[in-house]
């Protein structure tokens, strides 16, 4: 099973990815952009230097590019062996975050994918969160590499409702969680949405 | 107008773009994989380092990614200003490249540049070389970043063949140029070829 965790910078997401793949004993817990040495490397490029040196079109072949290394040497050797994949971003990033940034792309990286990636997740857990109380733990986080912490709560609300939007749309593998309580609490309703996908 | 020169390494088409540009008072002469600064950085990830960490399908990707940053940081700009933009390799090595090594992969190639790129040049010289003749010229050169020169004769012999039936397929823009010649000889023909075209 190839399960994906989105939301806003801040919203929790990372910790509930590790929190899920301490609980399942065979799980491959990996991120996105990154997850395979050479998706780590077109990394770089995207998330060190100037971020203005990269037009919105060019970005996305890039981050399109480390997904296509990380889908073929990381995700699918993990799911042919059976094991489950717990992603830390995937597509649904590239498709809010360019399409907030320029709505007119969005079909465009929708297009970008169906030609070289294809693959969806089979669940996907969008944690929302107040982009306020995001923003501060994003900030306080202070990893000083995540570019897009810098661009402020108007920013972040726009992302929130393009996360929800989405979930709505793919509601066959979407389900939003709130993520503005405890960790613990989050990650047991994380841990009873997919038992109630597993029976299902 | 937008000029490219294409073939197969060693074929003498870096020198045949060059000469040209020494020819036309205002040309931008520029390269691909490169010609901007962005597009430069992606080149080391092309060239440098161990070519097959990277699959067909993710070099296609890095491609396009460092050609549409080439293209509207160096290219149009000089366009719109006026000036001949003169190009060593664009669209079509990637097309004979990496339709040579997977031929499955020349229709995405091109319906990955009608998305991201969608620009193509209004004029192509197609330097066509005996590939043992150029593959000793390539070797010659020992730039020890060009990786292309290491698949030997039989990979540049249908690369060669690539050339010409694109050459043959795009006839209202490809001219193809016997390079097996004196680099001066060439260039009276590109010159001749190009007041043609202009005069027509």
């Amino acid at each position: 099973m190839f399960i994906t965790f989105e939301g806003i910078d801040g919203s929790g997401k990372s910790t509930q990815a590790r929190m899920l793949a301490e609980r399942l004993p065979d799980a491959v817990l990996t991120r996105e952009p990154g997850g395979s040495p050479g998706a780590e490397e077109i990394r770089q490029l995207l998330l060190t230097g100037d971020p203005d040196r990269w037009s919105a079109e060019t970005e996305i072949l890039l981050f399109t590019a480390a997904r296509r290394d990380h889908l073929e040497k990381t995700i699918r050797p993990a799911l042919e062996a059976g094991r489950t994949v717990i992603c830390d971003r995937f597509a649904d990033s590239t498709r809010i975050y360019q399409g907030a940034t320029r709505g007119d792309l969005r079909a465009t990286v929708d297009r970008l994918h169906d030609l070289m990636i294809g693959r969806e997740p089979d669940l996907t857990f969008v944690i929302d969160m107040d982009p306020s109380v995001a923003l501060e733990r994003g900030l306080a986080r202070g990893s000083g590499e995540d570019r897009f912490e810098d661009f402020g709560l108007g920013f972040q609300e726009t992302l929130r409702h393009g996360f929800l939007q989405l979930a709505h749309d793919h509601a066959d593998r979407c389900v939003v969680i709130e993520g503005n309580r405890a960790p613990e609490a989050v990650a047991a309703e994380v841990a009873a949405q997919l038992a109630a996908r597993e029976v299902a």
